[in-house]
């Protein structure tokens, strides 16, 4: 009780774990990016339409990627009413939750895309948030795999409008059903091997990171890694991985290898192991990708089903003119996600990128998505299909600024209107020059931290990037005019000034005009820094 | 236990009360007020900054405009480590966070701004949410009250940048110091009388809603409304009553009066009860105002420093051309939130609306703020000064609607490429039609829905605004050319036409081309449109 004497702890700040704050640099890029992709999504014909972040946890449903720990994942308290309330996961179990809600409203097809926060309530890890952004778009009423063709060629197209060249990305396309198809041929159909088929799918999933002899050990009893730690397998036997290794895995290394092959273009895909090493390997276009998946899948319905629907979208690709460079077919795309029911698709970057450890690595995914046919009927009595797309606008980020494609409508500093008197009627006069100077469309503003130590007024306006500073002492005051400083071009010629009066001396790059004559001379020295830019290239 | 051999019940499709999704018109228009007020801050020097949603609660400190809750309103919960985490009530808190955090990287003055989600967990009712999206913008570091009066020039200039004109708005000024001054001259300084300023201070708040009569009651025994619930007064007798009036309500109720005279303009203000009836009343400009308050607070040292802080402002309005009819000193402006220490400010929107009663009321408060000088050295072991202002997204949005300054720039619906045959070979086609049209930079889309009823087709161009719809059945495939329908044209004309062969029979307003004219031919038709549209006005 004598603890309550006590003088109380300063408070910490601190944030909590795996929660960013955001730079102005970051936020410019954000705005930047999601600026592009929407301007794709909208002439695709695509409307925004978002729902808040909470959402009743029965209404999102357990879908999230890791089923490991289908009761963690979420952010979830309990309301005034007793209802548990979860922070939405993803943006697409909201997005069915509002179309069954306001069915009667809503013409379908509905098509409509939304940028915003999602939060996962798990350990957070180097590059691994518990609140990012996703930006996704959705077909709702869309029943036929043209609708999940257009979801692919809208991908490629936004690669591009972000500047992501022809051959540094590639739109991954399966179908779920492909999937399925192998799995009743291993005999993993059926409800009571839900649990082993979602081992054998993760397992192809790690293609990317562990490669067809990674896949293979995880496909059986199970793999050591480097350091130790062992992951069970999905105990196949020998058969088993061989079907799957021949009906997906050997097809898609052979792609990858391809691609490797031709420089980072993906300009065609190899089918076979035997081919890996022949440099003249068959080349074939998504029309044979697909006829390829059906000759080898096709000893079951659900596996022809998969091939059929893959033709379509193949067709589609062809006559809109998006190839294999741009999209391909890849049977080894699983998508994480439970309620996929069909075609499901991936974005992937194909360029190196350094890791933590410093090894090349491809960059990777950067979204994805497919047809999820059950999600909205769960409310509703009748079966409504939909298909969509979601990107981590945070990882694409990064890729963007990796390719030095992000930041390049720089924000400039604000001009300084610094200040050398404290009375009322100085602050008066800066801050009438800096209005004016606003009022102008110029960025500005008035020193607003202690202005008796000039060095200070200095270093911020160089810590801002200001280009000019404007100083007006009592002299000047008198003869009713200011000097104006070109801190670019002060930058290169006066090196360090610290102080007040050393400044004023300097007259390198400083002019002195009447205060009218104020606005035209700072417009006059930012037009001519902007052609200084502009020359540097 | 026999339960569970039921049918599962249906999943209901509801929102959380207190939240709602926002439709396409609603979001474009909040799209484009935050770049119009983004452009402002911009321009006075201002960069964004952002936090997440998640804050720990003893970071986030209670500081909550209500109250009466103090351990409601915010929605907390527990992490893994169990220290409790919430979603963020405001702006402010977090900024305060963020500045204390990364105290040695930043350079002051901070002039930062940011918009976001935040939220309340509190009984929703009409137009009062439990998610809404607020902007700030603050200025860290900087003592004087200067940068107060920026923050008020700003909030101007946000408003006419918002198209809402001089006379419909006015930032309302008033210092904490005031009201601490005028506690101080009725007996109520000092720690012990925390809880009585606070009724208070919350009975002049209510002037805009009671009126003067109200808040005297209010100030003593208490009130009782209309529908006879009471509200208990802050207990004040007679002669402290006449204090508060004096120096504060009647002040401020020649303010709204003189307001409501001259048509909506706040040209000026009159000083007494005495002088509102007369029409020749006393005009003053701020500097006037400042030395009122002086004079009538001036029986302690807190009156007169804020007089003092008042005049300093009243110099810079004057000085930088910001008159009484944009900014106006109004000593009844308190501001709820607890932790302002200096000057308090208020954006005040002037015009009628109609409520949902039906009366004609003052559209009322946007959004304010204030100097919060303690809330950063919270976290610190210095004194760290700071002031900000917080507009409410939503309210604005509502008030910008009733003056029909939003939705301008309009988003014109996608040009609809029909389905006439199903086969691969014709949705390949239909998918090149659009894909041209798209990389011709022209809203479009191919109809995804069932293609097989033709005048669902027609339902959804007219319910998507579809400007054009592009037609090609057999007949036209052979000759290698496409029917281009204009939509807005034919809506006058042809009346409605409700199945698939009355459409190609109409030939008013529809051309036949040829597939490759197809891109030409539309955008002729859209400038039509345009041209149409300009002229209508």
């Amino acid at each position: 009780m004598s603890e309550k004497q006590k003088k109380p702890q300063k408070l910490k700040a601190r944030l909590p774990r795996g929660f960013v704050d955001r730079s102005a640099a970051d936020i410019h890029a954000t705005n930047e990016m999601i600026a592009k992709i929407r301007e794709v999504y909208e002439r695709y014909g695509f409307d925004p339409v978002e729902t808040p972040l909470f959402e009743y946890t029965d209404a999102l449903g357990k879908f999230l990627p890791d089923a490991d720990r289908p009761n963690e994942g979420v952010f979830s308290l309990q309301d005034d009413d007793d209802q548990w309330m979860s922070l939405r996961y993803d943006l697409t179990a909201p997005l069915a939750r509002h179309v069954a809600e306001n069915f009667n409203e809503i013409q379908l097809p509905f098509r409509t895309y939304r940028a915003g926060y999602v939060f996962r309530n798990e350990k957070p890890g180097p590059g691994r948030f518990r609140q990012f952004m996703q930006f996704d778009a959705d077909t709702v009423g869309a029943a036929g795999v043209q609708a999940d063709a257009e979801m692919c060629m809208m991908m490629a197209d936004t690669m591009e409008a972000l500047g992501i060249q022809r051959g540094d990305y590639v739109i991954r396309v399966n179908n779920r059903k492909v999937l399925d198809g192998v799995m009743e041929a291993i005999g993993l159909g059926g409800e009571e091997n839900a649990g082993r088929r979602l081992s054998v799918l993760r397992a192809i999933d790690k293609l990317d990171k562990f490669g067809p002899e990674g896949v293979r050990l995880l496909l059986g009893e199970g793999r050591r890694d480097e350091s130790g730690d062992f992951t069970k397998g999905a105990g196949l036997d020998e058969e088993q991985i061989k079907i799957v290794e021949e009906k997906i895995v050997f097809f898609s290394t052979g792609a990858r290898f391809t691609r490797a092959k031709s420089g980072g273009l993906v300009d065609n895909v190899v089918l076979d192991q035997r081919q890996l090493d022949d440099p003249e390997a068959l080349w074939l276009d998504n029309l044979d990708l697909a006829e390829m998946v059906g000759q080898r899948g096709a000893d079951n319905d659900t596996g022809r089903a998969a091939a059929a629907e893959l033709r379509i979208m193949a067709e589609i690709f062809s006559a809109a003119g998006y190839g294999t460079h741009r999209i391909t077919i890849d049977p080894s795309v699983v998508r994480g996600l439970e309620y996929y029911t069909g075609p499901v698709f991936e974005a992937e970057l194909l360029f190196d990128v350094t890791n933590e450890k410093g090894e090349k690595v491809v960059f990777g995914s950067v979204g994805g998505g497919g047809r999820y046919d059950g999600l909205v009927s769960r409310f509703m009595g009748q079966p409504v299909p939909a298909t969509g797309f979601s990107i981590g606008v945070s990882r694409l980020m990064t890729a963007l600024k990796n390719l030095g494609k992000l930041g390049q409508d720089e924000v400039l500093g604000p001009v300084l209107v610094t200040v050398m008197d404290g009375d009322v009627d100085s602050m008066g006069r800066y801050q009438r020059f800096t209005q004016e100077l606003r009022n102008a469309g110029i960025r500005a503003e008035m020193y607003q931290g202690n202005w008796k130590k000039f060095g200070n007024q200095l270093k911020y306006a160089d810590r801002r990037g200001s280009p000019i500073a404007i100083i007006q002492g009592g002299d000047e005051r008198a003869e009713g005019v200011v000097q104006i400083k070109d801190l670019i071009e002060g930058k290169r010629l006066s090196g360090e000034i610290e102080d007040n009066a050393a400044w004023r001396e300097a007259r390198v790059a400083q002019e002195t005009v009447p205060e009218a004559d104020l606005v035209a001379k700072v417009k006059e020295i930012l037009a001519a820094q902007a052609e200084d830019r502009r020359r540097a290239g």
